[in-house]
């Protein structure tokens, strides 16, 4: 089976690993706009070969792992040139717009929209790592759309990375993952922005920052490359999570000037209740 | 020597726990206003003795590990009690407060006002854990108002903690630590209070979150008992940092409206020098 990599980074460069690992006899190739990704990958032993555009004609399966405002150019083209019984799937952290872009496509039953939550703050070849897929969820859009023998061709993938499936509308995915990662990520980002700006000393930082505050700006380290594209995407959705959190972040502050810190108490007290939440996805990811 | 620890969760306990490692022959005594504390630290071996208030004339050493508005109460009552001879330090998170309810106690030079930054989100006898302390900072202030053998007394303790000593003034202290550390919660609070406001169905959050949405959500476990105290005695230095968040995020969500994505994409390429500051702080912990 030949496997094709569009994108040897963080989610793509993982793939690959496990996929070779799980399937000896796959060759797996390797395409990137940057070509020093290429080479890394190859260096890494994450690929086989270097490969073009043109060579996926001899693809049983491509993988689209680039940033969401490349993938909707760059899935159109695959279809373009892939033959008919190939498996084409991306794996952006967007749906709606891909699922449109090739909603009319001759090929549309080659494709699969699917989004693995998955990943670390690193990014690039360097940062491709084993199971990293492990025991997450996998989130397939439109699954009526694609191909039956290739849905059973991107499950098996799927299974042998350890992954679990679930189904969603596109619109209900770009919905919830606002909330539970693309804010995480905003969050995370203007903290960082503001701590920075104020401790122009940054040995005040060093010294007095603990594993709270690392493990809550921890996203800010993310690629803006990947994280642009997402936000322009999901606009709507986006702008709707800070609008919520910017009024329970001025609430809260109110409450302060006020000195209302029984309802202070409250608010944290009701909010404690993420633990059982956040049970849930350690049982689920471990 | 007799060490008694007025308050026996997680920093008190895990502070007993590593001072009787390396001093098999401390007497380790636990005071605590929740006798269930007291039983637990008995039972896991915490401390040898349960004991109370009266019993500090034996004291060579208390720690005062108890939230921040009980500190201030308890800390003069605490001096009071002991003898000339005894060394006093609490651990609290704010420190302007404190120094100035004790600045005029005829026993001042018997007190040390220490911040040790080091914790997880959890909280009571049974989150104590060895060697926490180790690596990271202990923020001592007013050092000149501790008698010298006491401080030498302190010092000892924290060296043998495996702490890094840094010497600030009360209001600096206050004024840094709500942003690295009391903005962090109140960002992680109010994340996780806005995803579970809005995700009425949490089977959504469980299986959509994945692990950037558990860092950045993290701090919302912590103790609303200890940290209400904690935003209401640094309240100006907290609102403060919060005007500036909020700012950042409501410019954020600006440049969102206005489709203006290469500032977006600025916003995050500048902060993403956190990684330096993060690696700066890895290898200070490790």
């Amino acid at each position: 089976m030949n496997v094709f990599i569009i994108g040897l980074g963080l989610i793509g460069g993982s793939m690959a690993i496990d996929i070779k690992k799980t399937n000896p006899s796959v060759k797996m190739f390797g395409v990137d706009a940057d070509k020093s990704h290429v080479e890394q990958a190859l260096d890494l032993g994450i690929i086989d070969e270097g490969a073009e555009m043109i060579d996926l004609t001899a693809a049983d399966v491509v993988i689209v792992s680039i940033p969401v405002n490349a993938a909707i150019k760059v899935v159109p083209e695959v279809l373009d040139i892939v033959n008919d019984e190939t498996l084409v799937f991306d794996v952006g952290s967007t749906k709606s717009l891909i699922c449109s872009e090739v909603a009319s496509h001759p090929k549309r039953r080659n494709f699969l929209a699917t989004h693995p939550i998955a990943g670390t703050e690193f990014s690039g070849p360097t940062a491709a790592i084993a199971d990293l897929f492990k025991g997450k969820t996998n989130i397939v859009c439109e699954v009526e759309k694609t191909a039956f023998k290739l849905q059973e061709r991107a499950m098996k993938i799927f299974y042998e990375l350890g992954m679990r499936i679930r189904y969603m509308e596109p619109k209900a995915h770009d919905k919830h993952i606002a909330y539970v990662s693309h804010l995480s990520h905003i969050s995370s980002f203007m903290l960082g922005k503001t701590v920075i700006e104020k401790e122009k000393n940054e040995r005040d930082i060093f010294d007095m920052a603990g594993s709270g505050f690392e493990s809550t700006v921890r996203l800010a380290k993310s690629s803006p490359a990947m994280w642009t594209p997402i936000f322009e995407h999901n606009k709507e959705n986006v702008i709707e999570t800070l609008e919520e959190y910017i009024n329970n972040l001025q609430r809260f502050k109110e409450l302060m000037e006020q000195d209302n810190f029984s309802s202070i108490y409250e608010e944290m007290q009701n909010t404690n209740r993420i633990k059982e939440i956040l049970a849930g996805i350690s049982i689920k990811t471990n």
